[in-house]
């Protein structure tokens, strides 16, 4: 309220997402800042602070007499409407007459950019506008607040956290538990949802990576039988209770012994991202981490002949995104990409510091300089993309920079990246949940350990 | 083709449905329909027939560039398109100039009822109508065309189908066998998960219910602690990876031994569902079938003294709805509630058989004559639900055919539902999938041979 004018503030909380048919929705997800501000975990409200009156006003559906037939009884719109912290002022019809006066009056209306087409249609219908319209005429001052209250995690927030690195660390460990050659990407997946499941948290906060083609990003398969000699790459997270995200990822062997090329390519990485994670401070410009970081990756390449020549004329050039073709990290909170609805220029990037257009570097979520209390993602990693090696080969693209005959033996390798969660503190930083096996003799004991059982 | 007189005829595949920002998608779930005519399992596409040209026309998304990094490569646009036996004819573009070509020439337009928004909003592009008339504009001719074909399941359906029954066999046993007192329903839903994923389909069917407070139908919280004593009731099936879907019922005690009180429930709902399943044939109403079996569960309670009065009278005046305030049962096949998108209407009902006013039967999902090729559940059950009984005896509802004083007893009792996939065929009918225990023998059996193990 002190960062805003003055009109009506219009929140929206989520609906029922269908998957084939109205009665079948996916699993409920609140919208995240209204979980933010309001705390209701439940479809169809919303709520409204109005700025010149000071009042906050809770919309919410009546649960209707089957209920509890359906779905049992649950607490009256009055009292969720109390433990939100806002006065209970009817359903969506309520609000409509509200925002039908408030339009009459010519208030000013915030409300936020729309990722859901339900919400969308909702405003649309609310405001009586074009629903082609409703993300252009977001408030922008109120994507500025937002954004600067969550972006800033406090103490609580930073438990919730930790509460879902508790769930993703048990999750990681079982994975690497149950990996033998036989199984399947599926088989560890499932496990993962089953620990998850068991912990409370049945959610993830995004669908897991789980993959022996590391070396696609976001590969979202899991049908892979896993081969000895195989690298699998894990980049999971549970969602707490509270919907708080978390987001690691680990790369072991299947078989629990890293390969004398996977040893080395694995090294580089983890050098990587011990250093981005030191690198975290407030102060300091998260791009800059990410340049750093490269120039790792780089030095690493240049050790073992993949790359060569001057390793800031390369990272300049852009030819280290070959091997990493994406960004070090984003942030982290309610969202795995938090707040990245709301626009990631406005999470991520200033006036001052405008996104890169190089490849690679322009995927980079996180750029602006850091405060404390925010928490973001390290996440190096090296990539060896046959398509993709052969695609800048063909364009001749970076030779000075590139052993790509070198390459040839890297072809089939897949990718190794390492990823913790991190909160930038008053000085320095801290690797947030408890430690989880990064060296390469942590990662093998966990991987094999299993095989020493009875 | 045959069935539809002139004009084009627009399918809309899904879209991505965004959980809390558009990259951090629900899992991807084609259109039932879609899948149906097109068979392609993939985001953005759309079909076209033109009925006086006899030409299909297939519009997908183009991947991009950047596809090999983040997703991987997949088949192209075009091989995509002969595999669905449609001419390829470029992206939505292109579909969209060929629209407004259409709309010029004053062609009809046919298309099915939406349930996602991202599609409403599509059509209402595609075509210049206003969101909110898309659902009044949708072809009824198509509609009927449509559940005319997809009623009636050939062969491989019902292969699909029992795919699906399959993996859904696999985690019941999963459950009952893991269920002890000191676990959590969460734990055996997780455990369900893990099982359907190592065998290939991580999707549910729609969301499990597994429950010791049976009593709430579609009760979806899986939070509560299994004690000793308890009943659960397991409604859950799995997607086959062709997403056909299966859907049953047990209902097992979580100690491994049903009480006497749970026993005489659950013996008056096996007769029930037994009864339901050898009415089951063709030329018979599913109306019918679901009032049979009514009157038998009316039979079961008035033995027990909790009913009293003429079965008939007591069935015609709603009386079993207290305990039973629901449908017998539904279609089922590419959907759990198979083409409810479509309007349960036309799929369940017809002009000669119109929904019942009654509370309890107007939750009917099927009620028409049935056919050799439909597959449908059958799916009763007993549920005492405190408050719904509180709330019929304060109105005196029914005291007639209700013994209140009785039902104490059983207030705390929760519900018992037995649900099995059976197909209609020329005579008679078949239940789908190998069998799985109902018998109260064969249930305790399973439950409790966790407990004989060393």
């Amino acid at each position: 309220k002190e960062q805003l004018d003055s009109g009506v503030v219009l929140f929206l909380g989520n609906t029922e997402s269908p998957v084939n048919y109205p009665a079948n929705p996916y699993p409920f997800r609140q919208d995240s800042t209204f979980l933010y501000f309001w705390g209701l975990d439940i479809a169809n409200a919303a709520a409204l602070i109005d700025l010149d009156e000071n009042l906050e006003l809770m919309f919410l559906p009546d649960p209707g007499p089957d209920e509890i037939i359906w779905s049992g009884p649950g607490p009256t719109p009055d009292s969720l409407a109390a433990s939100s912290g806002a006065r209970p002022a009817g359903s969506f019809e309520q609000l409509h007459s509200l925002m039908d006066r408030a339009m009459r009056q010519n208030r000013r209306v915030h409300f936020l950019p729309q990722y859901r087409p339900e919400n969308i249609l909702r405003i649309a219908s609310l405001l009586n506008i074009s629903w082609e319209q409703i993300n252009e005429k977001a408030s922008l001052d109120l994507i500025r607040t937002v954004v600067s209250l969550r972006s800033i995690k406090d103490v609580q927030e930073v438990q919730e956290i930790e509460k879902a690195l508790e769930i993703t660390r048990a999750m990681h460990v079982r994975a690497m538990d149950l990996s033998q050659p036989g199984l399947t990407e599926r088989d560890l997946v499932g496990a993962m949802f089953a620990i998850a499941s068991s912990m409370g948290a049945p959610n993830m906060a995004f669908p897991p990576i789980l993959t022996t083609q590391g070396q696609i990003l976001h590969n979202p398969h899991h049908g892979n039988e896993l081969q000895s000699g195989d690298l699998v790459i894990n980049d999971s997270g549970a969602e707490a209770p509270s919907h708080y995200a978390a987001d690691i990822t680990r790369t072991f062997p299947v078989s629990g012994r890293f390969s004398q090329q996977q040893r080395e390519i694995y090294a580089i990485v983890l050098r990587a991202v011990e250093k981005g994670i030191e690198a975290v401070r407030p102060g300091l410009a998260y791009r800059d981490i990410h340049f750093d970081v490269s120039r790792e990756l780089v030095e690493g390449l240049s050790s073992l002949g993949l790359m060569k020549g001057d390793t800031e004329s390369a990272v300049s050039a852009g030819a280290h995104a070959l091997f990493f073709p994406c960004g070090l990290g984003h942030m982290l909170g309610l969202d795995a990409h938090d707040m990245e609805d709301l626009g990631e220029a406005h999470v991520g990037y200033t006036q001052d510091i405008q996104r890169s257009p190089q490849f690679g570097a322009n995927r980079l979520r996180l750029a602006k300089e850091l405060h404390p209390g925010y928490v973001l993602t390290v996440e190096p990693g090296l990539y060896f993309n046959p398509l993709l090696i052969d695609r800048w080969e063909a364009q001749g693209k970076c030779r000075e920079f590139i052993d790509y005959r070198a390459l040839d033996r890297y072809r089939q390798f897949g990718g190794v990246r390492i990823e913790e969660d991190v909160l930038v503190e008053e000085e320095g930083s801290r690797v947030l949940g408890k430690p989880l096996a990064t060296s390469i003799s942590d990662v093998e004991e966990l991987t094999s350990e299993r095989r020493e059982r009875p």
